[in-house]
């Protein structure tokens, strides 16, 4: 687990792709002034990406006085990247094209009940065909699929060993999606999802130390650590929505009781309305979105049953927070996934003022909380990102047997 | 805080130290099979070591067929370092040599109220002035000297920010010790001298990702992620001790309740001791060491109030470990200080089974909970390291400054 200096090359290739991906045109020159790598290493690392097409060569600019400097671009248009999201509730699937943006989407309703791993894997089968044919593009391009499901994976052999709202115990999701789709896969979960995306897109990214809290059904949170993702040595660290925070509370679906889940989670938040007011207009009993989206309004339209859930929700979430900047003063926390976004601003600034009340002054000073910016669903876009580490990782491999194959040749 | 190739370097080469201090003499192909560095790297780096002083050769071997090997083993006798201790109740001040043994060491008791800055100081220049005159060691061969304070410290400028249990707030502790001690001086917390001792010599050598419970008096978790210390944007991560286990729960110096730290810090095992006996003859009301010692013979003579306070101790300890397995995923859980140190074996038991009655099975099952194998006081000797951390990193700044004047004057 220690990291190397090949680590350290594989970490340099991803910044300079991201700062490209976030910027083109662009040169050698403001590349290395915004990575803080040398022009050397950054010309090198270039010179890598134009070989395997994942950039373009988009002519010159004059610099004051010197020679002009050649303008690298993402080559869009390259290969396409999928992203997919398999939630407890739909799966939604989207195509990027190399600059990371969208061309297609596909979205199956998953109903209560329909879990099992055949029926998950067909939904995922017919999304994926749908948006290869929306989009038009060649099967041979398709670069790579990243695929985002609940609980604990492993990613070396591709099982889901636990993703405990289904009930799933060690399901060969890979191979059962492989059997269906011909595109090399990449198997990870929503909390990692949500990182690697915020860290290559979003609040997370060129900041050394930050941890993104996945709201949703599920709760985690990913932790970008040291500019890279923190795995833990068994790829499960971020199951933060799996800690303790009312010793002997909540009954939990992991068999522990008073997780942050149990408070923070869709479901916990409907059960702390329903808390409130039983009654309320406001619950969807079957619909977790429905829910959310209507305390969203609520709040909005300043209904205080509303106010006060997102409150209490925020007062958990609060709590739950401070112990992670405690813990590991990050220097941002990013709010991301689905009930992030539906409460929006409100529960942000009541989590602000829990976390001032729970925190120690000094880790709190240094950190920053914030709404992830990312417009899109962010666990797609990180499932997609996977695909993209994982076909440079590939491509990067042959490249350098091809080379070991040279330095052979010539001995 | 993203990690460079000087950071490699800087890793690599305490790798490379580590190695030989825990295993002398050594040849420089035993290093690089240890460390798995190339045996190019190991060579430049030894003899970067060698040219410090801080290794000597010490005659050859023979490798059957080959050239005979040369050994190295650590000059232990080329400087000394020395680890100071800042607790609530003593100071205590060990002198190593760089064999990281034991040489000479020093105890000062602090009566309760005895805490102001001056006094402090006072006690730390005593003690040290003591090691150096019983090790006979000359004041130029001091190489430095850690110094940890409990609580929040910024290394940068040497400044206690805050001592919770003696209400310390922004005292400019290494500036006053400078007044006193002309050595070099290194400042940081007990939390982070513990991780840092298990990772140099410790139960983390070696390991990837090792989380340090550090039970004392305070209460904190060092967190040596990909084989460094993870320190945090402002250098406070690890305040696993101001967590929350219980939500709205005991209150706790730091103004929060329910604080992992009012339940398994001496202080709250004595609360909780005084909750199920107030009238027990265990209980030393002014002494947590006098009440932590019986509570050990207690157990040890299968006292069932002993027993059932240990019991009760482990209960929250392990809640509040498995929050560190399931957000982290370590490979090893290491219980460090005194108070671990005091109730040892039968505590380690009951906490292993409280973690695997709240832990999710994917990353308890990758994780090992053990106690220090350090025999002396880790503080010391973490503090200490920071001072072979810090002389290494001068020496080594002042050489690189030499190379680049060299390379300068070729031009
Ligand atoms: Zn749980
Ligand atoms: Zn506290």
């Amino acid at each position: 687990m220690k990291r190397t200096s090949r680590d350290i090359r594989t970490a340099n290739r991803y910044e300079v792709l991201r700062q490209i991906i976030a910027e083109s045109p662009t040169s050698r020159q403001e590349l290395a002034a915004a990575t803080g790598l040398s022009l050397a290493t950054v010309a090198t690392l270039v010179g890598e990406l134009l070989d395997l097409g994942l950039l373009t060569e988009v002519g010159f600019e004059d610099s004051a006085g010197g020679r002009p400097r050649g303008l690298v671009a993402v080559n869009a248009s390259g290969g396409a990247l999928i992203g997919v999201d398999i939630a407890e509730t739909y799966v939604r699937v989207e195509l990027f094209d190399l600059a990371l943006n969208v061309l297609a989407r596909a979205d199956e309703d998953m109903r209560p009940g329909e879990s099992r791993p055949a029926q998950v894997v067909g939904h995922v089968a017919t999304a994926v065909d749908s948006v290869v044919a929306q989009a038009g593009v060649e099967c041979a391009r398709v670069l790579g699929v990243g695929v985002s499901v609940p609980g604990q994976v492993d990613r070396a052999t591709g099982i889901a060993e636990y993703a405990p709202n289904w009930d799933w115990h060690d399901v060969p999701l890979l191979g059962l999606l492989s059997e269906q789709i011909s595109h090399p896969l990449y198997l990870d979960n929503p909390l990692r999802a949500c990182a690697v995306a915020e860290l290559w897109f979003g609040a997370a990214r060129g900041r050394g130390d930050a941890v993104v809290v996945n709201l949703g059904t599920g709760v985690g949170a990913g932790l970008a650590l040291g500019g890279g993702l923190h795995r833990g040595v068994s790829n499960s660290a971020g199951e933060w929505g799996h800690t303790t925070l009312v010793l002997d509370g909540r009954l939990c679906h992991c068999g522990n009781h008073g997780c942050v889940e149990t408070y923070v989670g869709a479901p916990g938040i409907m059960l702390n309305l329903r808390e409130l007011s039983p009654r309320s207009p406001l619950l969807h009993p079957e619909d977790q979105t429905a829910t959310i989206d209507a305390l969203a309004r609520g709040v909005a339209a300043q209904d205080p049953v509303a106010v006060k859930v997102v409150r209490d929700t925020a007062r958990y979430l609060g709590a739950g927070i401070a112990d992670l900047v405690n813990l590991l003063n990050p220097e941002v926390v990013v709010l991301s996934s689905w009930v992030a976004a539906a409460l929006g601003e409100p529960l942000l600034e009541e989590v602000r003022e829990a976390v001032a009340r729970h925190a120690l002054q000094r880790p709190l000073a240094a950190t920053e909380i914030v709404l992830s910016p990312i417009p899109t669903d962010p666990v797609c876009l990180g499932a997609a990102t996977f695909a993209l580490e994982g076909a440079l990782s590939s491509i990067t491999q042959k490249a350098n047997q091809r080379s070991n194959r040279r330095t052979w040749s010539k001995q």
